[in-house]
């Protein structure tokens, strides 16, 4: 959205030309009138968010950052407030409440509607990064045994509320859940076809407790955008909608994003996470790694006489030390998203490991190559052996260690983006620093 | 999907037991007969193909990966393989031949009956990464005068062979594209009501030559599973739907992640892609990284009698340029992933510099800290004064250069995650040998 809009909006509101300001704002579209909201002064919030229409208000609100949604009740009215947050659909509400001080959402509780503080309470009760935490209960579900023609009239009575009634759910009349069957194939068939007919079961389904994760990978492998959730009795108690799930594989990715730097997740976005809780977030590793690195310390400490023999051997440690990281860091980057994606599996460790192997080695002769250049150059023919042959050997290995941490960490249970650059630099350094001394020893003796 | 699956297959194939097979098959949802098929041999791989029934066979086919999908059209009778490709979805069949050579496209192009053959034409004539390269003409378009009987009527007409109705396009006569409205809102008014009452204006659209990312931003932005996109001119050429736009957006991740470890974007997955274009794909980087390093021994070389004279600095060396690394890689990751998301924008840069300065210094005094230790127990005091304000102060300057890259680039239109970890790194490693050796001369002088 561009700047202009708020602006029209500010000088609107200077005119105090209401009706023009009702008639600017309601064309806009949701997020865009969400990002006014967010974006002009807390006097003129409220003032903008009371000419909505009240219908378009709901929707808008469902837009809002859960920041900003605060303020906007705090300064409502407490009737304004009820009527804002039973607006909100069950699953914006929920995630909207989850995101609050525990305080905060016992006061916005105490606004909802007995029925809606049922349905809050209930969503809040799944674990965090569930299925239940996205799920709403606002779909239609229908009868095997009843007809085209039923099927219409129940939508016409119950569909005005759903998030969706693009696929509807086929459930007994326990609510367990059978199969599902989509609108067009509804409005397609004979008004005396039964749903018996057109359904496709059994139903591609979640479970509530379910991580968030296994709901993306299940949409995106059944290229569904809306999945049925059941409990653990396979009762239909809720479905999930691909929105919310854009928003998981967003959030997902940053994570992986962040522990692939050495970075431990953060609780919200960067823009509204603070120093302290930062430095926090990021120490960890840092410190960590320190400890890892006496390692590299202590073989240089060993081999204090070959380097006090030919200093320009320490020219070139930076260079061998920070290349050693880098195919390293490739090779694992690779390995954890192919992993992530599917497109890698534990079981494939050896094939794998085996081309990485000849991937290792041919960059190694390429860089190695490069490298005994620049160690003729500085040195002579003998560091030009010792740095070419280094960065070979150093290549395969670091290769090695980057593309195997991975499928180790996956085997053991733990997340494989563990295996960071920075901590697979700080691994190859050592071996790397072992190899190059060892060989000028050898050749420069 | 377990392995047992393929062997109950296998088993009942070696029993010669079609029925068996059959029912065993076609009771399986869509990805996992796919991926049946792409695990067994080549033979079977046909057999089972032909057992299908009809509508569910063109199902499957959507769900192979192309290799899998031209080997089975390789094996298929010209007419079996052009009923197959006549009945993938007109994206799912662009995205298919945009990915075999072009000899290969050209043989199955003229499989094609006219009709398939001039729409495949067409969406293969937008650009490579472009919106009208996912796109599918399969939409229901509706005018705005028209009343919610003629609509669903009309839907009962056309709607059986479009990728979804849940939500309709209203255009006119010219097919210029006004609005939107949703099935649901059809559903629900009455009968008389006019498609002008109850349409949302102006309609979310995309540009058929706009980059992919911009579609998924779009539908993330406003939460919708399905966007119509127009030509220049403002006409309604297709739409195109969150199943793709999810791999889109699973596939710039990867990308994303690739650069971020300095490794240029794959064509293809890593499992499909071989040895030799691997190598290419990540020597770019290793090898220009090497010849950045040159600072790095150069400014090791001006020091070289400060080095000689106190040789234990050696043995701080990788632990300083590590740890200036990791912390820069971490800011830039940071960085790079705000921009992504949209949580950061360019406008922002002075304020997150000043923040990450003050992260970046409490980072380096516990870092120092922990630092000086290590140098007290290995040379004492002067080396622990050295080894400690050298971390504080790489720490601090690797911090800026790593977040200050990503907003350099981007200002420079260049991609921001091309401020790789190893970029940082290596840029980071000649900033704190400058420090580390200053400092050194100045206390141990």
């Amino acid at each position: 959205m561009e700047k202009r809009i708020v602006d029209t909006v500010n000088a609107l509101m200077a005119d105090k030309n209401w009706e023009g300001l009702r008639a600017a704002v309601t064309k806009l579209p949701y997020p865009d009138i969400a990002e006014v909201l967010a974006e002009v002064g807390k006097t003129e919030r409220v003032l903008i968010y009371r000419i909505l229409p009240r219908e378009l208000a709901a929707e808008v609100a469902a837009y809002l950052e859960p920041d900003d949604l605060h303020f906007l009740i705090q300064e409502l009215s407490d009737a304004e407030a009820r009527h804002l947050i039973a607006s909100l659909r069950p699953d914006d509400r929920t995630f909207f409440l989850g995101e609050l001080p525990g305080q905060v959402t016992q006061h916005i509780l105490n606004l909802l509607s007995p029925d809606d503080l049922r349905e809050a309470r209930e969503l809040l009760g799944y674990p965090e990064h569930s299925v239940g935490r996205l799920m709403t209960p606002e779909y239609v579900a229908v009868r095997p045994t009843w007809t085209v023609e039923q099927v219409l009239g129940h939508i016409r009575q119950r569909g005005r509320d759903s998030e969706t009634i693009n696929t509807l759910y086929v459930t007994d009349e326990r609510w367990y859940l059978y199969g599902a069957v989509d609108l067009k194939h509804i409005i397609l068939a004979a008004p005396t076809a039964q749903v018996s007919d057109l359904m496709r079961t059994p139903a591609i389904s979640l479970n509530a407790f379910s991580d968030q994760e296994i709901a993306v990978a299940t949409m995106q492998r059944h290229d569904a955008f809306a999945l049925p959730v059941v409990n653990t009795d396979g009762v239909l108690v809720g479905i999930v909608t691909f929105d919310d799930m854009m928003d998981v594989a967003q959030t997902e990715a940053t994570e992986d994003f962040h522990r692939a730097a050495a970075i431990a997740p953060l609780e919200d976005v960067y823009t509204a996470t603070g120093i302290v809780p930062l430095v926090k977030k990021r120490m960890g590793w840092l410190l960590g790694l320190i400890i890892v690195n006496l390692m590299s310390s202590g073989v240089i400490a060993v081999f204090e006489e070959t380097l006090s023999a030919t200093i320009a051997l320490a020219f070139f440690m930076p260079l061998l030390i920070d290349s050693g990281g880098n195919i390293g860091s490739q090779a694992a980057t690779m390995m954890i998203r192919g992993l992530v994606t599917g497109d890698l599996t534990l079981g494939r460790w050896a094939t794998t490991l085996a081309k990485e192997a000849a991937v290792g080695g041919l960059l190694g002769l390429l860089m190695g190559g490069a490298a005994a250049v620049l160690g003729f150059y500085r040195g002579g023919y003998e560091l030009a052996l010792v740095i070419g042959l280094t960065m070979v050997l150093m290549a395969v290995m670091s290769n090695l260690v980057g593309a195997a941490l991975p499928f180790v960490f996956k085997r053991l249970r733990i997340d494989p983006a563990v295996a960071s650059g920075p901590l697979i630099t700080t691994v190859a350094d050592t071996v790397g620093l072992v190899i190059y001394f060892t060989i000028a020893r050898m050749v420069l003796a």
